[in-house]
């Protein structure tokens, strides 16, 4: 059956839910943003994203014109169809959103979680078009990947499979505590937050100057670092090389399990570019294992920050 | 078109290259051993092999009788069917040993990496029958691996994923020197090899007496640790506990990857079994991920170690 010419994709966040749908160029031809919290029950709060999804259903000529729904979420289990106890969201427990979602739409809805609907949407429309392994690292609140072995994404026994800002890289009595309740995960370092808390750390432990001490501590976000770097703060730069550095040990040690032939990376923290990039590299060459020597890229996403989210999910829809 | 009812199995090791004929039930019909070294060229290695063959080929009524060959072998590459920089064989560069038996015998023939061929045995006939995402460990001279997502072994984008014996778990300024070149592997600590180093270094730093200090330190194994360990040595039981600990929290790291339902453990150090286990268990249970609790089991193989490798090759052949 030939496919219709546009997929709706849904990227469920925190605090927005951004909906677009999208033609099989990657143009996202129409989009409406609901807030994710304040429904309730999470049914009300699929009748209320629904509504304000008809206005541009109508935009494109309508239901019939659309093949499916994709929807990248915090905590999604892809095999399931369900969001599973996420700690950001307001529903308790596990809610089968993408069987909630396709009974009221009347098409089929497929859901992963956010990183594996980067790695999808990579896949689709982005710098890993044609490849079938590669490994997708999202730099946010948290670290999340997504990650691809022989064309397909990997989910594992549960659909939780892919959750390497949880590997252990720091064992000492230092280690800092991860918002999964245990010490010393790549997240609490590595994150556009974990680099956050590397500055707050450095400025309570060392008496080096640098223009990040004017910001408030709990305003202090990544991007202020890689800003003050890009200044020539010197300490600001310090920090963006022990991330960067500490990023590209731990790929070189995933690169052990699936050999991949290319990182993406994606993400605020990104965007400092080389400021960030050049360490990771330099790092990652530095303790690659010799067999896989300058065969894996380092890549940076090229989807547009604003509308890959909604792209990856939407890239789910095009396998229904 | 029908199977044929046999395949021929290689395990071809640093000493012995061992060949068995295995009907689809796992019986090792036939076997026959050549010594791995001392036939000059790769070319003369596999003349001599055939030749040894010819008799149990003849066994099991003509190799018209035989479905094809599997190899597993080190440094064995799946995609191109070649041995490449192997550094304990004889010879150097890149060895087609795949074309070069198919050629002499008139079969298809297979190769993998001896650890793939290991979890593909265990997948066709071991304890990960039915299983579609399971990691095995194989614990000897080094520490190998073969990981198994959706059902197919992961051999990445150049034939040589599944190196986890090369992650990196140490990285102060005491790490070990591995094989590799680099320092602090896991192969470092926890393959058979790797204990016995644990055993000769916290002999040197420490004065608690032992009965491994008796042994010539160049002769020290894995199998005297257990044995000691096994007998209320507890200077041994230390490094069976200090060993299983660091192989259980580096396997909950690797859970985070594919989040297989098992992770398989093969080789010497497992026949001291829950000396080396229940430190294993434990660690792994305390430091796995709460998302991926009581889902994956640490099983042993139940494969027989003298055939298993032999078993794994052959399993390889049915796939031809």
């Amino acid at each position: 059956m030939e496919k219709k010419p546009y997929v709706i994709g849904l990227d469920l966040g925190g605090t927005n839910s951004v909906f677009g749908i999208v033609d099989g160029k990657a143009n996202v031809v129409a989009s409406v943003s609901v807030k994710t919290k304040g429904h309730g029950t999470a049914e009300q709060y699929v009748n209320d994203c629904c509504d304000a999804l008809k206005t541009i259903i109508t935009q494109v000529g309508g239901i019939d014109k659309i093949q499916a729904m994709g929807i990248g979420a915090p905590n999604g289990n892809y095999y399931t169809g369900s969001v599973e106890n996420a700690p950001n969201l307001e529903w308790p427990g596990i809610v089968p959103l993408a069987k909630m979602f396709s009974e009221k739409l009347g098409i089929p809805v497929a859901l992963t979680n956010d990183a594996n609907a980067a790695a999808i949407g990579e896949m689709t429309y982005g710098v890993a078009k044609g490849m079938k392994n590669f490994i997708m690292i999202t730099l946010g609140t948290g670290l999340g990947s997504g990650i691809v072995v022989n064309g397909q994404l990997v989910y594992g026994c549960d659909g939780f499979a892919g959750e390497l800002g949880h590997v252990v890289v720091e064992r000492g009595p230092y280690a800092r505590e991860c918002g999964c309740g245990r010490k010393g995960c790549l997240e609490a370092y590595c994150s556009a937050t974990g680099m956050a808390r590397t500055a707050r750390e450095w400025m309570a432990i060392r008496n080096t100057p640098s223009t990040l001490r004017s910001i408030p501590s709990d305003q202090l976000e990544s991007k202020d670092i890689s800003i003050a770097a890009s200044q020539g703060d010197k300490f600001a730069q310090e920090i963006m090389e022990y991330s960067g550095d500490l990023l590209g040990k731990t790929c070189a040690d995933f690169v052990n399990f699936s050999s991949p032939e290319a990182i993406i990376f994606f993400g605020g923290p990104t965007k400092a570019g080389d400021l960030l990039m050049n360490p990771v590299r330099k790092a990652f060459e530095e303790n690659v294992l010799f067999n896989f020597k300058g065969k894996c890229k380092l890549l940076l996403s090229e989807l547009d920050g604003a509308s890959a989210a909604v792209l990856g999910a939407s890239a789910l829809g095009w396998e229904l």
